[in-house]
């Protein structure tokens, strides 16, 4: 599993007794893929720092429907599953397991501790929580100025170059589940493409037939 | 005006030469109602600390249309116009004076020197910007599952408090940059409104008639 300390590219500006305590924290953990890890702020389980798989961080309204945020991968932080610690967060965030995901979880206690008096740390801290703005403030820009055609046929692309395939295994309920829309309006522009050639449906898989036509579509 | 030392609550944590440092580096300024201090990534001017007078921090899409994000009011800190500050900020905004306003400017490089050396600094720095993540995500939750009845009633409230008056000087115009929508639909519901007795139109100016019904129109 990739060490604890490749995590952070400012692990030289910790002293010697930061790095052990660091480490020590670290739990190794599992999680098979559909597991909901974080679920808004019922639980504080801490950081976790992904070895390998594909966590999905989301945002679910009242009545149910949900939207992706976005994405962590391998060699990426989780921050918001440790939102207590940072008390100015007060929004609540859901992050599932997508893949069979391997982690070190850091409880918020010993992190926080951490930060508190490392600046190297702190500042770290604060450029993953830039990057996730960041991605949140994308989003925010897909949702007010994009159409939702060329936010499906990006969405497409994107799965495609996430699992490296061309057919994507995806319920018409789950892109919907992503985009923040209805079922409905997923499965109409879906048939749209297929009629333009550009996908091929069938029982709970979607096959892209033309990417080239699928990605004039998303701009 | 409001010093310095009174924007930071872990004042009392900067060392005798961090505080000279920055009440060094902070310029007093005063921006006419109307001016654009911040221009997403053209410039770089630092941290504003609003004295008084009140900013607006918009997005725009590439054909002009806005969505305000957040206000700004007295005693707070402006963190995204020293943005290049923050490498892993990729995203841009732009900040506007809504009203005259005052406020010392802090120049990137001298507040980012600072803290880079002190965690203090840096940890109240990433409670700023988990603060502004906190409005934007508000927003994104009323985008994504809010009707626009609802937020044109809840903004006018909002807009009748920041005012302390229930006449607003706003054209439709106005309204729809702030909401990320378009001129018609914002005249559309405000003439329901005025249908329902709710508020009464004049030329420029909407004048609030009955809050409580405006309040329930919002939830």
């Amino acid at each position: 599993m990739i060490p604890v300390s490749e995590f952070f590219p400012i692990w030289n500006s910790l002293s010697a007794a930061q790095k052990q305590r660091l480490e020590g924290a670290a739990v190794k953990k599992y999680a098979p893929a559909g597991t909901l890890l974080h679920n808004g702020s019922d639980d504080c389980m801490g950081l976790l720092l992904i070895a390998s798989g594909q966590l999905r961080i989301y945002t679910t309204s009242d009545d149910g429907r949900e939207i992706t945020l976005y994405r962590l991968l391998e060699r990426d932080i989780c921050l918001f599953s440790a939102s207590c610690m940072l008390h100015s967060v007060q929004f609540e965030l859901q992050v599932s397991a997508e893949r069979d995901t391997e982690f070190w979880l850091i409880s918020s206690e010993a992190y926080g501790t951490i930060m508190k008096e490392s600046a190297p740390l702190a500042n770290f801290t604060n450029s993953i929580m830039a990057s996730r703005f960041t991605e949140v403030m994308w989003l925010m820009d897909q949702l007010l100025w994009k159409r939702m055609d060329q936010r499906i046929a990006k969405f497409l692309l994107e799965e495609a170059a996430l699992d490296d395939s061309n057919t994507l295994r995806l319920t018409h309920e789950a892109i919907a589940n992503h985009l923040g829309t209805a079922r409905e309006v997923v499965t109409r522009m879906l048939k749209y493409f297929q009629s333009e050639g550009a996908v091929k449906l069938s029982r709970g898989t979607i096959e892209i037939l033309d990417s080239e036509r699928l990605e004039r579509m998303s701009e």
